[in-house]
Order: C-alpha cells, then sequence, then structure tokens
C-alpha cells in the first residue's frame, strides 16, 4: 500500500469531527483558535531525493520543500523539527557536520528555529520535517471561484532540468549545469509574498508535483476547470533557451515539479493589486489562465492557441 | 554514535540564542509567547518496545510515553502527530485497522486529535510521536530548591514486572500476568494532576528511566543531592507481595522506569496544598525524600534506615 493511501484511508478517519483543523490530506494542520498551522513531509532516499552525495543540499531542499507548504498558504514559518532514519554512513561526523551548516544556513535566511530532532538508525534514508507557523488566517485549498484568474509566481521547470542533469537524462555546459543543479537543490521560496496572499488570493498551493497536478488538486473537490495558457507560462532564460534549442519541450518541462513556486487564483477585481505587490516586492507574478465552470473540459492552449492533448505521452516525457 | 549523543553534539548548537525556547536536550520545546509546548519522541522496535506482536498494545505505550512529557510539566497535550518506519508486514491491513482503533481510543481518553500522520517503508520498525499541547507556564527541570520534599504519583515498579513477563524472564499466575502486562503496556497517566502541579511543583519529570535516574536528571545542572527513603516509595498490593516472596528486591523493582509517573519536588510549605490536592482528585501522591545541600552525597535509606549501596549489582538485577 503506497504511503499517500495508508494516510488517507487509516490516519484520516482519526479526524472526521475536529472541525478546527484542515483534513489530513490538506497541505497543512490549521488551528483556528490557537492559530497554529502545521506541515509535515516525509522525504525518502530514492522517491524525494536521489541519494545522499550531497547531504548539504539535501538538507536546504528538503528544509524548503517542507517551508514551502506554510508558506504558499500565507504562513510565516517560525519553527521546524527534523527527524533523520538512516545508517552510520548517512549520519558518520562529516555528514552531520554538513547537515548541521546546512541547517544553520537555513534558519538564517528564513528566521526559522529548531524545536527538536532526532535519528534514528535504519538501512533506508529517510527524513520527516515538521513545520510550524502562527496565524489568524491561512489561504485553504479548494477555495477558487468562477472566473478568477490563475496566477504563478516565480518561474518553472528550472528545477526538473537541474533533476535531469543529476540523473544523467541530459548534459549541457558547465554554467548551465551549475544554474539548473542549484534551482533544483534551492529552490527561490516566495516569502515575502506570502503573507500578502491573505489580501488577494481565494486559493492556493505550492508546486511540489508539477503545475497541472497541482492545479488540479488546487480545485479537486470543486465543480470548476480551468483554461491555461502555455504562452503565459513563466520560465526562466536559460530554460527558453533549451526550448528553443527543442531539447525539451515546454508544456513537459513545465510538469515535473520540484519548482515550490506559489500557484493561486484571485478574483479579476484584485488583478491591480496584485500586479503592484509584484511590482513593489520585485517578485515575478504571471497571469497564466482562468477558472472556469465545469460544463467545459480543463484545457491548455499551445502558443498557435490550440487545444494541447495532455493524453499525448510526448509532452509529459521525462527525457 | 548514539541518538543521544547526535542531538546533543550537533543538534542542539542550533538553538544556542533561541531564548524563547528550552534546550534541545530538556524534555519538551516551549516557547513561551505564543504558548507552545511540544515534545518529541522515536521509539524503536528492540528497543523501546520489545516486538509488534500487539500493535494495539504497542501504540498504546508510545502515545501514552509521548504526552506524559507534556502532562508531567503541567501541560494538558491537544495534538499528536504519528509518523511510522516499517516494513509491509508492519503495516499490513490488520495492523493499520489496531493502530487506528488504539489511536481512536487514546484519543477519547486523553481528549486529544491527530494533527497528521504518515508511514515510510523501512526494514526497521520505528515511531516518532510529537505531542503538542498549549501554556503559559511549565514545570521546569533542575529548578529544585534545598529542602524541598520529593514526591512521586501511583505507584511503581509494576511496569517493569510486565516487561520482565513479555521478556519471559519471569513466569506469575495468569491474573498477575494480564496485571502487569497491562500497566507496562497502559500506564496510568496523571492527567487530572496535571495542572494542579503549575501551583505547587518547584521541578518535575516523568519516570521513564527508573526512578533514581529520572530524579538525577531532574536535578543534574544543580549543585544539589537528595535522601530517598525506600519504605516510603509507593508500590501496588501485587508488587508488594512479590518483594514479601522475595521474587524481586524493591529497589529493582522501582529502578528500571516505563512507570510514566510523575516526579515532583515542592516546598515543605506547600505539604498541605498537596495532601488536599492528592485527595480530592483522588490520585495518590507520595512523599518519597527531600532535596539536601550538595555537600553530602545523595542517599537512599533501606528500610531498617541503613544506606544502600547503589554500586552493588545485586540492586539493579534484571532477572
Amino acid at each position: 500500500m503506497h504511503e499517500f493511501e495508508i494516510i488517507n484511508k487509516y490516519f484520516s478517519k482519526l479526524s472526521p469531527n475536529n472541525k478546527s483543523s484542515l483534513n489530513l490530506n490538506d497541505d497543512v494542520f490549521f488551528d483556528r483558535t490557537k492559530k497554529l498551522v502545521i506541515s509535515v513531509d516525509t522525504y525518502v532516499e530514492g522517491v524525494h531525493f536521489i541519494n545522499f552525495k550531497n547531504p548539504d543540499l539535501v538538507i536546504k531542499k528538503i528544509i524548503r520543500s517542507s517551508i514551502s507548504d506554510l508558506i504558499c498558504k500565507g504562513v510565516i514559518p517560525r519553527y521546524y523539527f527534523i527527524s533523520g532514519s538512516g545508517d552510520k554512513n548517512s549520519f558518520s561526523k562529516k555528514n552531520l557536520t554538513k547537515i548541521t551548516k546546512s541547517l544553520k544556513q537555513e534558519q538564517r535566511k528564513y528566521l526559522i528555529d529548531i524545536c527538536g530532532g532526532d535519528t534514528v538508525f535504519s538501512k533506508k534514508l529517510s527524513f520527516t520535517i515538521i513545520s510550524l507557523g502562527f496565524s489568524k488566517k491561512i489561504v485553504f485549498r479548494n477555495k477558487a471561484k468562477l472566473n478568477d484568474d490563475i496566477y504563478v509566481t516565480g518561474n518553472l521547470g528550472d528545477s526538473f532540468i537541474g533533476l535531469s542533469i543529476l540523473k544523467k537524462k541530459i548534459n549541457l555546459d558547465k554554467n548551465l549545469i551549475r544554474y539548473f543543479k542549484k534551482k533544483y537543490y534551492c529552490p527561490d521560496l516566495q516569502i515575502k509574498l506570502s503573507q500578502k496572499l491573505l489580501s488577494f488570493a481565494n486559493t492556493s498551493i505550492d508546486i511540489s508535483d508539477g503545475l497541472i497536478t497541482d492545479l488540479e488538486k488546487m480545485i479537486n473537490k470543486q465543480k470548476l476547470s480551468y483554461n491555461l495558457y502555455l504562452k503565459d507560462i513563466p520560465v526562466s532564460k536559460n530554460l527558453k533557451r533549451l526550448i528553443d534549442l527543442k531539447i525539451i519541450k515546454k508544456i513537459s518541462s513545465i510538469s515535473h515539479g520540484d519548482d515550490y513556486q506559489i500557484l493561486f487564483t484571485a478574483s479579476p477585481s484584485k488583478s491591480r493589486i496584485i500586479e503592484k505587490t509584484s511590482r513593489s516586492l520585485g517578485i515575478k507574478v504571471s497571469k497564466i489562465g482562468k477558472i472556469c465552470n465545469h460544463y467545459q473540459k480543463s484545457q491548455i492552449f499551445d502558443e498557435k492557441n490550440e487545444i494541447i492533448d495532455l493524453k499525448s505521452k510526448g509532452y509529459f516525457h521525462k527525457f
């Protein structure tokens, strides 16, 4: 049985009447009275990260991935807890020094403090990270409204190229390798935008599984559909070069996740304030589509305004 | 490297300046401003529990052991998170049903709610439980005062007999086996006394490692010593029978932990209020010793008022 199923089938039954909280299959747990927001994630070697050859980078990535769950909901992370299971090689003195150094750097960068940590010896390496924040309000999932604009922060797709390089699926010149690997391991979290979201976003999620998968998750319990415009989906200059050289298709590059950008919807009336906020913070925010009614199918339009057939495997090739 | 050392040596360096919190090597994490108290514990098969033949009972034990950390500090537990690492047999449908049922029972008994849970597949079975509560104040460790009385709740030692039965070190009649095993798996937590502690206890800890070990932990950073009186240490009628039959020595039975009773110290002036509270709640609270200055050695007096030599191995035999 897959982990996700276990949580859904068994543990989520345990909290059906706990109204102050979200159901366990949402991104975060929220106690409205205590203003407490908690995110819990487990990262397994070979599944969520390739290997532990760069413990410093893996640690940064999983910390960012965890606090990203709070940031995308409008919540500033305050504390984190880290639990590691692994063998003696994974937790050698050399690795522990690197892990601690990375944690210290992330603590300084995101102003978070450790509230606990432990390690258990196990043959399979995994980490559980718990992030905590305090907030009166959060932006929920499944709260999109008909005619909402769909927005995304930053650029998408760089991280997937980084992962493909690490998996030796593609090779590029040194500078590009450094650029994309950095984007994979150290995604740029939009923490400055986080609390602003509360004033204009109807619903939000962070992109961990891929734009389309996460968009569908964000509105999955709602009778709604979406139109997305590929030309409006933001990519970096470096990724654009790869797309222009036909090394990868744009739709494929933005569908594989690990971006940790914020995907949200907002009423068209919020368009100006969003633009203003984006400019004043110096954070790229792109309008990439529209929430539509459920009588039509969700659609993605390519540069020629033609509908992309998502079932065509070519669009999702992983090199 | 032992887990405890890893936490101390590496992770605890990460929070030296975080003044709102306790250091990571205390029992709980406390954010005074947010009134948040967190306890984190990892339980490994073969170390913290013998095996997983009774998943329902193991789950109850580890949940109680985790919330006990808050209860002994004067904090009512409110939420818990459970993360399990194990193989497919450990998380079979049958076991998951039992785990969920036990969690539901503990939720009802202690009025706690799950705030998250996950499972990772691993060859070695372990659980991490995080308990959260909210409190303006907590009873800290290392705050005993000279001349304080030393108190303990409930009875000690039953749990160790239960463990010894499970390990097939001793055999008793059926009723006694049932009694002691229950005490091992389902320790009676003194939740009703918890918040009262804030008004009279100077320092406190729960007994997980054994009366003497935990007493020394409770005052380890203080220049203090203690006198304990073996005759005043409370044991159940059933354990008293075993002691009278010379199946086990009293000092040995109360030195092995897993009791989850509350050990605390209080000024002699609080003696009456403690007695009154104990009577009104129907919770046994026994005065078992005294906090002394550090010029004398810590001492335990036996029934004949003779000093017990703790270095004599006989006192700590494990059958």
